[in-house]
């Protein structure tokens, strides 16, 4: 049985007749094969990627699974359309905190069409992308059983200064973002989420460490997703923080050269996380005493 | 008494009734101020940098020093102008190769005007600067005495593919530079000057270093100088491999947020050297008895 994703925060959404992914429930995600040339390339990307000798497992696990195309009813009811069949990567989450952020400060490859390089710029100079090299497309935060997720707004993410940008990725591992949401976040769970030998900070080293070498594709318009379960956090075991690669329509050749594009805005995350691994309570003082959701 | 830099290879250039920047023999380079805000940043950048105590030594010295400004006769014959005055970096250089490289694959900054962005992206996009995070603006390599310099157009330069440019950069360090210009590059100064602990690899890592971390400033259309003595190579004595930054008209504030544009052309060129270290013969074979210079 296929349903709507229960947890995508970003990207082309199904339901109330539109067009989107569909899940089912042996862990597979069907992403509508877009009928123009993004499409076929997204389909060229996972069918190279998938086969390609000279990627490592340490980084292949930073990528989706891909299982070929199927046609299957699509979530529109325009009858059997052509799916990408990809793992689903929120399979096994009980209540996953997400955050979708899309890499590179230029969202366009250099032999786009110059209609799509114009949309682009202008969307990469109206966000965040050309001043932090990268935006966030999306989030969702669990709180507790009875609040559920904040899920903003999200084009009231894709714009934001630095410091706004630090305060999200703070929330995303505070334990009182809802309750406490114009509290300054505790970022209680920094240390298990983003710190550690497996966190989310030395997972992003290990795909630095990658596209400082590599120059087989060059990744625009992807983007990265964060992932943990704050129920275990809570818990006081390992949340299981975790980064994804994904949306590979844009994907070019590398030709020689490293994706300096991809790089220059993943060291840019980077040094966000970094700076709240390191001064996790920057502003505590203000709110010390107060823990919205506990 | 002052006179045209001998050593210059991109920019603006003094000489036939045009303005550009003298030095004189005490090793003092003046470099006219442009009229417009070009000029106005660019000093407002020395005053700021050369008083920044943020900024460490083993960083500062990347950059000329700078000495104030002065009311000098510009080289275009117009009378009293001012300009800035700083280190003239070939001072104490007798035949040195030069390779001026522009960084970021945007040479704009977010907040210019549209008639300049348009006029930078364009170039950006018909140059290296896309597709490699950088461009080659200039170069002279030293040959012998005879010979003395390769320096070709300087249009020529800025829009080749990678393996031409890392060609150029083969040789750059190498001996064979002048009479077997159509030879594969022998890089005979490769180790000595990429390679070693104080050669231009090990500083453009410290650099790299200095720019994951620091949010200060943004270096739109800067560039790197790379100088070494190709006559001491030849004696088999320490080359003098220095790199410099140079260029800040463009320069703005950092405001929480890395420089994802220069630091992802820096790790690009960074990627280039360390292949040529890797592997400098990697054609030698077709050529490997040749030796042109020697």
């Amino acid at each position: 049985m296929l349903k709507i994703p229960p947890h995508q925060v970003a990207g082309h959404q199904a339901g109330n007749g539109k067009l989107g992914p569909l899940v089912d429930e042996s862990g597979r995600f069907y992403k509508p094969l877009q009928g123009d040339e993004r499409g076929s390339n997204e389909l060229k990307f996972y069918t190279s990627f998938s086969s390609d000798s000279r990627i490592p497992e340490h980084i292949s696990k930073f990528f989706p699974t891909f299982y070929g195309t199927q046609l299957i009813e699509a979530s529109d009811g325009s009858g059997l359309k052509p799916h990408l069949v990809l793992e689903d990567l929120s399979i096994g989450r009980v209540n996953p905190s997400i955050v979708d952020i899309k890499m590179g400060s230029r969202t366009w490859a250099p032999e786009a069409s110059e209609e799509y390089i114009q949309k682009c710029l202008k969307k990469d100079r109206e966000t965040s992308s050309l001043p932090l090299g990268f935006r966030l497309s999306g989030i969702q935060i669990y709180g507790n059983k009875e609040s559920g997720y904040w899920k903003p707004e999200r084009t009231s993410m894709q714009n934001l200064p630095a410091e706004e940008v630090k305060l999200i990725l703070k929330k995303f591992v505070s334990s009182n973002t809802l309750t406490g949401m114009d509290l300054q976040p505790d970022c209680a769970f920094a240390a298990t989420v983003y710190g550690g030998s497996t966190g989310i900070l030395s997972q992003l080293l290990e795909m630095k460490a990658w596209f400082e070498d590599q120059t087989m594709y060059h990744f625009y318009s992807c983007s990265i997703l964060i992932m943990f379960e704050k129920g275990l956090a809570l818990e006081g075991q390992n949340p299981g923080g975790q980064i994804k690669l994904i949306d590979f329509a844009h994907v070019i050749e590398g030709r020689g050269a490293i994706d300096h594009n991809f790089l220059g805005g993943l060291c840019s995350l980077i040094k966000f996380i970094s700076e709240i691994l390191t001064a996790p309570n920057e502003h505590k003082s203000l709110v010390s005493s107060v823990n919205g959701v506990n």
